[in-house]
């Protein structure tokens, strides 16, 4: 029933989506719109997408499902130009980071009578540097996509089996599907998932300054220093968004730690370092 | 000349270097001592060493080198006796995380007028878990392996002999040697490797205690949370020592990160976000 697919943004997970679409055997035409010309050309010449198209409304317009795969503000920016084009047999997707911010809008602008469905969304999979170019078609295998509808839907026969269909092909691209509240979902990724960023930020940041220019520093550093500071390659531009859209849970994990660090400096030589290396233990065995 | 090597300690570490040895071509004998019994006899079961005996100081008297492969406080409790039973044709070498303490021990009870010689060593290698039964003869490969000697060394020229020779088994075992002061070393380890260690066990216990119970956190973490949280199963056992033997390198380390967190945090809606981000990414290129 999925004929045709719009990839709104074909970066990194915009372009692997139209990858992984393609590996799961959808055969149904996809086309793309990318706000840079470099972008939208790569994922064609990857075979991402088919064709490219210079207006997104127009893209969307013409599929059944669209998926934005923009940061979290473009895609909010998206939502709002696509509620005026699109009826209600039409599906629309996204991939977004922070989820409170879109389904509430999504809830706003559409699932309504006569309007578009929006189904929120959000695989947890992708990469420390961005860009059509490091696309894969199995970035999404193993990896769980979450998903945050909102009770109170209304919505047609139509976009509620292209709802099911999406779904089915989430799992064809090799995700496991998984249905949480949009609330508990920006509390629980702003723990396991924003906390680890930013302390690996401000982790890297800090070690530029401090040792940034210590000859010694590439011998000496080893595996730990490597995955403890990956992400610190992360890019501004997409986690911005999340700092402005999940920032009181955010903070809330950033006090916690910094109160950890301090509890844990305090007593490096007490038996209360014992307790602290012991409660990290059980949150390795446990996962 | 390197005919009999000692280790003592047949933990990871311990196992992993015989295992190496053996890798490398070394054809001499290696006596293995344990204080645990099981991890001694897992050594002897590998092939990591040729025979055990009870008592270290024996094992050590039999041999050209030993090799000290304990904790740091193990390591130099053995320093202490072994610089009675050890004549100057004998070379001691470590394995310890923290080198100030075990190099200043090393210059006065050792490095004399017919002591024997101690070359303080540190394999930058390791894995999340110790114990004989995941040793690995690849262990150090790629690794560098820092020594620590200190100006004013008075050696036989066998000494200096087992030193070359031992520099190259080193090589020979896949590792890359580098010369460092000690006390340069503990600073640099303390931002580069004891740092990110303390880091990851104060996320984890966070973690444990604010999300530990949550029944989808299995699900939605993802590859992000796995690295930053690996080192959270780091034994305490090891890492009081380092605690104890770099406390003020950590100390320094650890409060200048909680005000780079407590920064961040004030942040996360100011562009002093993006200059965070921009310093971080500059580590990264830079490694």
């Amino acid at each position: 029933m999925i004929e045709r697919i719009a990839i709104l943004g074909t970066g990194l997970l915009g372009t692997s989506i139209g990858l992984a679409l393609r590996a799961a055997g959808f055969s149904g035409t996809i086309t793309g719109w990318n706000r840079g010309a470099d972008g939208a050309q790569t994922a064609l010449s990857m075979g991402a997408v088919d064709a490219l198209a210079a207006d997104p409304i127009e893209v969307a317009a013409g599929a059944d499902v669209t998926v934005l795969a923009v940061p979290i503000y473009a895609t909010l920016d998206l939502m709002e130009q696509l509620t005026l084009h699109l009826g209600g047999d039409h599906l629309i997707t996204d991939v977004g980071s922070t989820k409170a911010k879109i389904t509430q809008v999504g809830m706003a602008h559409f699932n309504q009578m006569s309007c578009a469905s929006f189904l929120p969304g959000h695989p947890m999979a992708g990469k420390e540097r961005g860009g059509a170019s490091l696309a894969d078609a199995n970035l999404f295998r193993g990896a769980v996509w979450l998903f945050t509808d909102a009770p109170g839907c209304v919505r047609s026969k139509r976009a509620l089996e292209l709802i099911k269909e999406w779904r089915e092909l989430v799992e064809a691209m090799g995700s496991k599907t998984l249905d949480l509240d949009a609330k508990r979902h920006d509390e629980l990724v702003g723990w396991v998932s924003h906390l680890p960023q930013f302390v690996s930020t401000a982790l890297s940041a800090l070690l530029e300054e401090e040792v940034g220019d210590a000859p010694e520093l590439k011998d000496v550093g080893g595996r730990a220093l490597r995955e403890m500071t990956r992400l610190g390659a992360s890019p501004y531009s997409m986690w911005r968004d999340i700092a402005h859209t999940n920032t009181e849970a955010v903070q809330e994990a950033l006090h916690a730690l910094e109160q950890r660090l301090a509890h844990l400096r305090e007593n490096l030589r007490t038996p209360e370092l014992r307790d602290e290396f012991e409660q990290a233990n059980r949150f390795r065995r446990d996962q």
